[in-house]
């Protein structure tokens, strides 16, 4: 435990490593001077190896810690569209991704030290028990030191507290919540923030109160070890930087858990 | 050293794993039987995660070691074609092949022991500088430890062994040999030796006594480590079993350089 | 209207096409010879563009006609995992597969005259709307004479015939089916039937009687314009073949619909 | 022949629909309002499905002649690694390109009225021999009627002349060039010009004069029905619009041979 009712420390994690041969895809060089925690495509959704090699060699130079983001084997559809992939060929999936990944890191002399699942896969492992437990068993067989990172309350971080595996319970900032603690749905109007002073302050107020305001105006409870940040325009990586900045202004310890 | 003039040990290669998806490949149950290292395909010109795990497994519970068959990125030719990748890139996608591959090896409590290019990157960089020095970058990266495997006199080897990379050298009991030691090109006739009594004959005498005798009839010197085995059609497999036999009925010890 | 009660005439379909560069996959010489139509995969599931060709000209030059087996683009899952891809990117999909395989007919002499989806993507259009509607968009666009081919009942065939495309229905003489007229699924035991002799009476029986008789011994009846066949497997080619026998021996006329 | 000793009117064609999937390349939009040729990716090398419609829709919309833009099956190197690809698969591979294209041309009303070769093989059909012939098979085979551009002087031209196929010659007026006429490689400085008024007055010396100055100062002579003109950046757009206005200025009519 870090502390009664809210956390006063806090992992910021990010998308890393997202292009793939000729096509760029985000900033991640700044990104990667906001971070605390880098999600690094593993080439399943996107990602070739020189971009691993590059994105894992700037997460360990800028000490920030090196997370799996690990996807559907899907270039085509970014890792976005659900696959009903039978579970046992998806912890291989799995198993193959965190493999490649480690062999960079390693190499640039850190490790893997969570995984994040990406896109379709995120949200299918919230409710989807058998591929929610495919992903668990990768972790288990790769590396039970590892952790995995999800939303508070999913099925996957049920699953994995069962399972022994460590947990990090993710906040959005820039999202809109219900008063039941879920997300609004990116379809739906006022889903997404984009003010940076408003997000920034919202991102604060989750921190260090653990409360974040519901659409309809109540204030929801929010338990979260890592704010998500995004990196994939310009616009992003500002406000990245401005939520950091507001954290710190606020006194909250901006760091990976365990030291990345 | 193991004795003057020749060797009396002797290691047994195949290539393993090539299946993909819904296609099979290869009796790789069959083989492993017989091989004492298994050159198991990494996912680029062959070998899905499903297969990779299956394979190791395979390969681990029979003692069989497990080397790294790296490829070109390129399943519709079956790492076959000659692509010409810059050296960079080519680190990078032999080290990426060689972490997905150590990854089913760990679960499967084995090691990715030694490294073989496959098809038209075994081919390359017999002869092509760049390529020949990327690939054993990844490997002196991953695993200074690791051997590659390869043809005796080729550049490939010759540049491992200046990179203080341990080398098997490698020979061939059913293909045609010049004069000059080099292998007559399968496009020519008589190339291949489809006896499996004269190819068992040959794997005796290049193992015993480190000769073999070329297409005009002289005997030619072979130094050999390994001998590559096929296993892709169910002859192969009989031949690769009487090649094994009468090795060791001639008091050759059939095994891994070692351990595996 | 071919007749009263039961067709006289019947379509034999069959899966072709489905080898990948290296990998064979299937018998298409031997089954050629025994369907009248191929459906052909297009590249999404399986079928590199020499195997489009080689088929395309096999069919081509056997009278059979060519029809697409358009898929989800998943090489290494066989296309056999539902894929939630988005109606107006699945339309595209199937637009370029279509075009690809035209392109070969139009080399061989002949033309695409129906389509059928293939394995997650077949079962998806029984049910999925969205989806149906988007592969059907892709044939309207693509060639509105063109014909689709699907379970009689499904809503992939009441949506086809609201568009105005043609349909055959199809019927599996070696499948169990229950009373309402649905197939056994694969998992249970009994719904795949082996022996030639009963999968041939019940294909007889389907098309002379337009009935089959369900697992509860009820008859059920059967609207068929097209049997499937399969020729993955050796002993596949001999079945298809001993259907297509019975079926002329019980004066069936064995033909594409339109003369292919 | 359009005039004597030098062309009055000319061709601008550019690279589009480089995206794919999540991944965006180049301001297509903008270019297209620039071009009278669209050099349309057709998923090889870069271009999913709905790129291909959306691009080859732009262009019909805007009068723009359609081209195939073929390249080596390598996305992860955008085709721009020559692969040794067999002459006969070359020409499959290309035929499936064309065909795909042509369902979308179709879709939007028009046609693929040119091919174009990608990245490495437009440099290889220049002067290999095999892979040149197997890219004129597959136009030959699709569409005699289909022109092909090319360097003026290469094999590729030549070859396609003795097939009967009509030939487009492209300049460039970014490209430095020596007194032989061929092109200053890229690795070397000043290969490339970036200066849009220098660049724009080469295309109008190019286009009116027949000639380019060469590295050493001599005048060349150049033949040229089509200039290549770029837009994979916001500048290069700005460029390629200066270039249009100039030799429109000097009175050139800019359009597609034939009326695209």
């Amino acid at each position: 435990m870090r502390h009664h009712g809210a956390v006063r420390t806090v992992d910021l994690n990010g998308d890393c490593g997202e292009s793939f041969g000729r096509w760029s895809l985000g900033d991640d060089e700044a990104l990667l001077t906001v971070l605390t925690s880098a999600n690094v495509a593993c080439g399943f959704h996107a990602g070739d190896p020189s971009t691993l090699r590059r994105t894992v060699r700037a997460a360990a130079g800028g000490g920030v810690a090196v997370g799996a983001q690990v996807s559907y084997r899907d270039l085509a559809g970014f890792g976005r569209r659900f696959v009903d992939v039978p579970a046992a060929e998806l912890t291989d999936e799995v198993l193959y991704q965190l493999g490649a990944l480690a062999g960079f890191a390693r190499a640039a002399g850190t490790r893997v030290s969570y995984l994040k699942p990406h896109g379709a896969l995120y949200h299918a492992v919230g409710h989807h028990e058998q591929q929610a437990r495919a992903v668990l068993a990768a972790v288990v067989e790769f590396d039970p030191g590892m952790a995995v990172l999800g939303l508070p309350g999913s099925l996957f971080l049920r699953l994995a507290e069962e399972a022994g595996v460590a947990v990090r319970r993710e906040a959005f900032a820039d999202r809109a919540y219900r008063a039941d603690g879920t997300l609004v749905p990116r379809s739906q109007p006022g889903a997404v923030l984009h003010d940076p002073a408003a997000i920034a302050a919202r991102a604060v107020r989750i921190v260090v109160d653990g409360v974040v305001l519901a659409d309809d105006g109540s204030a929801v409870e929010v338990r979260c070890d890592s704010l998500c940040v995004h990196g994939d325009t310009p616009g992003a990586v500002a406000i990245a930087r401005e939520v950091r900045a507001a954290l710190e202004a606020a006194g909250v310890t901006v760091a990976a858990p365990g030291g990345g």
